[in-house]
């Protein structure tokens, strides 16, 4: 459902954050919002995170440095316990801080809240890489100073952060000292040991570790470089973080060496000069392991910032644009609208860099690294948002995502056994690969976990045609999820044979443990189907690899029928009296939530109504049965989908901030172009707008990506769920275009749509076939421009006769066409049983 | 489903426990199941429980004493929160032991397990109410040693245990020293402040609490008596218990007085002599308040002491000996079996005295006060299995136990509205008042509670006719709970409109959150009606009641027309296929559970399966559908409930005690005797043969007054879910006989079974009506005889059209009769719209 009020195109107040396409931007700093700023100004790269702190620190709502997968376990006390609930909680862990300078001038401090401040800027440049801060400052004796900072978490060197503090008194002298730190600063009672535990009843704000976390192992220093190095109470694993400091200045000055367990400092006293600057660069490495010594991880900060030293800071920036250059080539999307809106929309994507790039072995968190909300942990919208982003820009990223995923499969295989399936049950979310879920109804039954990372491998073959990991890793898991729903499910004998999956959760959270979840059962057929596919395939392509598969998973040939007959048995839920497909068995028998008499201060529904409450009516968190729509598109006609989304949205809350995308995409599909507008701003502005209220928490790294896919798939119009790249463009009205790129089996693509055409240009690889409205091309060296006919009237157009993407006709024959293989590895053709 | 090993019908060692029909005895002991036998040999009055651990300590699984209601609270900390989950966990605190009595002979310590026994026996004597110990030591010096001690817990004097201690030196002189002790014993850690937590993940256990929960509060002593007091950490309850101690003997002695914060001593030095007993009496009392100050406490404990130092112990034994005589009158059934199982039979019917009897205002824990298994909570079983015991032999304990929850009808009206519903929802555990169950979904999702109080409260109100119970407490009750499900539930319009209650539980644990549980529907039906004819009477007969009522729930004149026409549309889920009524909407959909290849160690399946598993099947902890056949068993036909209990009878596995008895009884009505008797003894031998392996953790109350039920409702045929007692016997053909009493109206009469027929004989009171398979009968001054055609038959008889008890004929027509009235309150009399 569409909010009551429309949302606000321009959240952010346009004197204090001046639009701007390719920088946030920030006039001055305000106490309000210090949490949202945090977050809208955090720096990253996928393993290192850093909050958007001040240097002086103190004007802070969380202080927040995050290493990805560096955690801490806990025993999980159930308040009633149950066999088999998860044991291990996770908790990513606020890494010491390495971002302070502390500045006095005449032994004043700089504290931002209380400065008079004559001037301030603070820009994060999408296309640099680098957090800018600009400011004067007339200090209580009424000097002014100028003050200048920057930070850079490097793309290319992924332990590395890099950053400059620059002073310049700009009347008359003063001693000024300025004290770089490193600070471990756990928030917990040195008298009892214990935190007092945090007494909020928010299930998605990390719940707080009540005991110290990081044991000291090491401090040392020499008068350039400082190192702390920590090992993690229960979880063993060790971290070091080290720091060289430099100074350049014609002033006279003094420093300090200093390092204790929980902090190192650098401390400058300088006696300056009026027009004289102080420039500071500080090198940050940190370096993490499950089990390496403290020590070895101190080598390792050595030699990260041996090589700054010997490389100088500039090599790291240009290196850092040059990363950035060819990340937007292969990500931006230009929408031709206002500044405000494309600020927004490259502030999405630079965030998808943020927590993607250098993840390289670890997941992408849900906050990516800049808040520690949901506990640092990876949830099922890394394969369902975050990946499939990656598959389309930046393949290397998605392969190094799923590898990721294989890393656990043990301990899936593990899971599976404890809930007494054959197979790999991986977990609802997780750090270490262990289930983490506390709370199961929403939790460990969302076994379309399994099916989604099914469905991300089979994307991510698809389109990027990699057949050593599809014949490796990707065939291992497709093989142990499909086991896993052969077994959780079962065979129904009524009045038809139907293979049905009970006592499962669905994408959206306010239905829980039901019978046969149309999203689960629709994702877990295609998990099958992707799972025979692959044997079958590997049997005939690849005997060798098909020879060490059997003998890795123990696979026994018939598996593949079981596989292929549950695929085709499987109840898809179709209630006749609706022509809907109902959320589950049970769901349209329930009794409707009355949104529209739903006071708004009882949003989110989880916060003011008891789970027994919110599971008894028919309402939705989240898009369920419409994401299923789009993600097996060619699965259903457009009337289904038309009817579903009818039924389905004026009862979603959109209280889950992964609907708002999905929902703007099946709305643009099915013809509600404003509401899909609406729905796309609504994803856009989640965190920009602050419209859940918490970004405070840390980015929303799904909605993010959802975001790129609302573009690219909503308006684009793009659906990827066949073998080829297939368009039924939606440009908004008001929109005069639309620009985005794709990677394609090695081959990159631009796209670029206006009113009356979409234009296909090859940037580079081998020419790329696609499909217009169900007319096959070939992109090859020329630009490729096809005409749109009655873009303004698609609505009616679609809705009578023309063909759908990869769907049904209206007379329901399938859509089906060969298409010329790019690689040797090509797509599942059979066709499908259909969506009932 | 029956165990597959047959129920061992003498599961007690007949040399070490020797049958007898009016005592346990026990003629040595062993360590290797203290747990059980302190639970067998426990001595309470439903307010003072004592586990039964030798007076000599050391030699125990569990030293505990517990005082109803007595309580500790904390705060439960779920491992992921939720609006409206229970906040408040309430464990009943193991208040301090004054049982113990040290004895020291030539220095040497009498311990059981150790020490060189020339002879033993202990009794717990079921017409007495004492548990008595004698026992011949031989000590390490070679001398021996006789010991008597005898331990009661008084039934007529609430607050008050009695004990004495005797000892005389057989052979020799030595000096003795006796120590007894009042003991504070809390297993914390002194350091720390805190326990450590027990892993155990059996959620039925008390999970323990890891803090000092009694804060010394006072602690004195003059020569003759000793008092200590305590304040609770959390909940502010108050405890006061003191001692006093009085020595006979010819023999010198010394004596010393002694108290600390966690101790009391009176220790006798003897200088003893061989032939010259030494009799210590040592009388007991604990007094404790919500609120009320320690010294207040101990004033009333004073007062109680006092009065034992002016009537003397003899005046006690006399009138517990009195109280038990007027108990067994009312109370004791005769089953005409072996001396082993009438001895089992009178050791639960005694449990059930010592649970209810001196509860007074307090409720009737799941363990009552024999061990704190489910934390000593008071549940739903109090209401199905208990107060109908106590309404038919004790029906002013009845009507105490019903009052105690109007206590908390105001903390059920405060819950009803944190979960969104009108009205008044019960806790589902609790002590206090408020929920305590941490887990929801077999916790707070079994809204049943409300319709299982307004049961017992129809039950009660019909079978005593205590109109001013009726009129006062029990209409508001009524009237709360019907608001409730009014509220909860809601009208489908399909293609009947009917009213459905969705997302609950049932009885049954192995399901749970579904939709139109039959038990729930059919019970909840059963509250509407008693709630509307409760306020139609009121209204007709009592002006000034009624009005009073309706002011203080403000009741709408309407209310109770909509209560009848919910009532009148409540779904009944109903098969036609199986011909069953389906334990829920989705239940006959659900995969069925291979219970018979489901090893013998993977029982209970709780404790060896994730709860998504189990629920996900067709399985059952314990009977749903089948307890709604007995609790209205008039509103199914004998056809009905003979499908009923084969479609469930294979799937339930009896995990929880409080199924076999309940199956015991529907077995017998609907013709499998050998099933019935089967589960009969399962249901007796809970606990005397500790056939749940955790009869250590204290007795099983509901499946000992299920026994009861069993008996007198299974075999002896009763039904009394109408207003007046009908009986169609089923007395097992092994069986002599079968005799029991019941209390109806104010009479109370004996009924005697035997093959041939049913006698009954007014005991007292006027003359009560009843039926005999149809036929009406009233029973005056002279004994009752109703001959008992074809008993060794009567399943072919009733299986093709023989009336059954407040059933239907196989032709469907209900059986109604007009029954004369015995009191001013009469029963809902309306024809029943059906069971399907």
């Amino acid at each position: 459902m569409i909010g009551k009020e429309k949302v606000n195109l321009n959240p952010l107040d346009d004197h204090r954050f001046p639009p701007h396409e390719w920088a946030l931007i920030e006039n001055y700093p305000s106490s309000a919002d210090l949490g949202q700023t945090e977050t809208l100004f955090a720096t990253a790269n996928g393993y290192i995170g850093m909050r958007g702190n001040p240097e002086e620190g103190r004007d802070s709502h969380h202080v927040g440095t995050f290493i990805n997968g560096f955690h801490e376990t806990w025993d999980i006390r159930h308040a009633e316990n149950a066999y088999g609930l998860a044991r291990t909680g996770q908790t990513l862990i606020n890494a010491p801080s390495s971002l302070m300078f502390r500045l006095y001038v005449d032994d004043e401090p700089l504290l931002l809240s209380i400065a008079d401040l004559q001037a301030y800027e603070r820009r994060l440049e999408f296309r640099e890489g680098v957090l800018r801060r600009e400011l004067i400052w007339r200090t209580p004796a009424g000097k002014r100073v100028l003050v200048r900072s920057t930070r850079m978490v490097s793309f290319t060197e992924r332990h590395l952060a890099l950053m400059t503090y620059e002073v310049t008194l700009l009347e008359g002298d003063a001693p000024i000292v300025i004290s770089s730190q490193i600070v471990n600063k756990e928030d917990f009672d040195d008298v009892a040991g214990r935190r007092a535990p945090r007494s909020d009843e928010d299930p998605r704000k990390n719940p707080g570790l009540d005991h110290r976390v990081l044991r000291p192992e090491m401090s040392w220093h020499s008068p350039r470089r400082m190192i702390l190095g920590y090992q993690v109470a229960n979880s063993g694993m060790t971290l070091a973080v080290g720091a060289d400091h430099r100074i350049e200045t014609s002033n006279l000055f003094t420093e300090l060496d200093d390092t204790t367990d929980d902090q190192g400092r650098k401390v400058y006293r300088i006696a300056a000069k009026q027009g004289q600057p102080i420039m500071i660069t500080k090198a940050v490495a940190y370096h993490t392991s499950r089990s390496v010594p403290v020590r070895e991880l101190s080598d390792r900060v050595r030699r990260t910032l041996d090589r700054v030293r010997e490389n100088g800071f500039e090599a790291y920036y240009q290196a850092q644009r040059a990363w950035l250059t060819r990340f937007w080539e292969s990500s931006d999307v230009d929408a031709g609208t206002t500044q405000r809106l494309q600020q927004a929309i490259r502030w999405c994507i630079f965030q998808l860099a943020q927590a993607a790039a250098r993840a390289d072995g670890a997941g992408i968190p849900a906050k990516g690294l800049t808040g520690d909300g949901y506990e640092g942990h990876y949830f099922w919208d890394s394969e369902v948002y975050m990946v499939p982003f990656l598959t389309l820009t930046a393949p290397e990223q998605a392969r190094n995502a799923l590898r990721f995923r294989s890393t656990h499969l043990d301990s899936a295989r593990e899971r599976a056994r404890e809930m007494s399936t054959k197979g790999a049950l991986f977990p609802w979310r997780t750090i270490n690969g262990e289930e983490a879920s506390a709370y199961y109804a929403a939790g460990t039954a969302q076994y379309h976990i399994d099916a989604d990372i099914a469905y991300a491998i089979g994307h991510y073959v698809s389109m990027s045609g990699d057949r050593e990991f599809a014949f490796g890793d990707g065939a291992q898991m497709l093989v142990e999820t499909a086991r896993m729903w052969v077994d959780l499910g079962f065979w129904r004998v009524n009045a038809a044979e139907t293979f049905e999956i009970h006592g499962v959760t669905g994408p959206d959270e306010y239905t829980t443990v039901v019978n046969n979840n149309t999203y689960t059962n629709v994702m877990a057929r295609w998990n099958l189907r992707l799972a025979s596919w692959m044997v079958r395939r590997m049997e005939a392509d690849s005997p060798d690899d098909y020879r060490r598969l059997v003998h890795t998973v123990q696979l026994d040939p018939d598996e593949v029928e079981t596989w292929e007959r549950c695929a085709s048995g499987m109840k898809i839920p179709f209630d006749e009296r609706l022509g809907i497909h109902p959320q589950d068995d049970a769901f349209v028998a329930k009794e409707v939530w009355d949104l529209e008499n739903t006071p708004q201060e009882s949003y989110p529904l989880l916060l003011h109504y008891h789970p027994l409450v919110i599971y008894r009516f028919q309402v939705l968190k989240q898009a369920d049965v419409v994401l299923a729509l789009f993600l097996r598109s060619n699965e259903f006609g457009l009337e289904e989908k038309r009817a579903d989304f009818e039924y389905y949205d004026p009862i979603t809350t959109g209280d889950s901030s992964l609907s708002a995308v999905m929902q703007a995409i099946i709305a643009a599909e099915v013809g509600y172009q404003d509401m899909a507008l609406e729905y796309f701003y609504e994803g856009l502005l989640v965190d920009i707008g602050d419209t859940h209220g918490n970004t405070s928490d840390g980015v929303h790294v799904a909605s993010a990506a959802g975001t790129w896919r609302a573009l690219v798939c909503g308006f684009g119009g793009l659906r990827d769920d066949d073998e080829v790249l297939c368009f039924d463009p939606r440009l908004p009205r008001k929109w005069g275009h639309l620009t985005f790129r794709l990677a394609y089996r090695g081959s990159r693509i631009k796209v670029h749509l206006t009113r009356r055409q979409i234009t296909f240009t090859l940037l580079s690889g081998h020419p790329v076939p696609l499909r217009v409205r169900g007319t096959e091309y070939l992109v090859g060296a020329d630009p490729l421009a096809v005409r749109l006919s009655h873009q303004g009237a698609y609505l009616s157009s679609l809705a009578s006769s023309h063909p759908v993407i990869g769907g049904r006709r209206k007379d329901g024959t399938l859509i089906t066409a060969e298409v010329p293989e790019v690689s040797d590895v090509e797509f599942p053709t059979e066709e499908f049983s259909g969506a009932t």
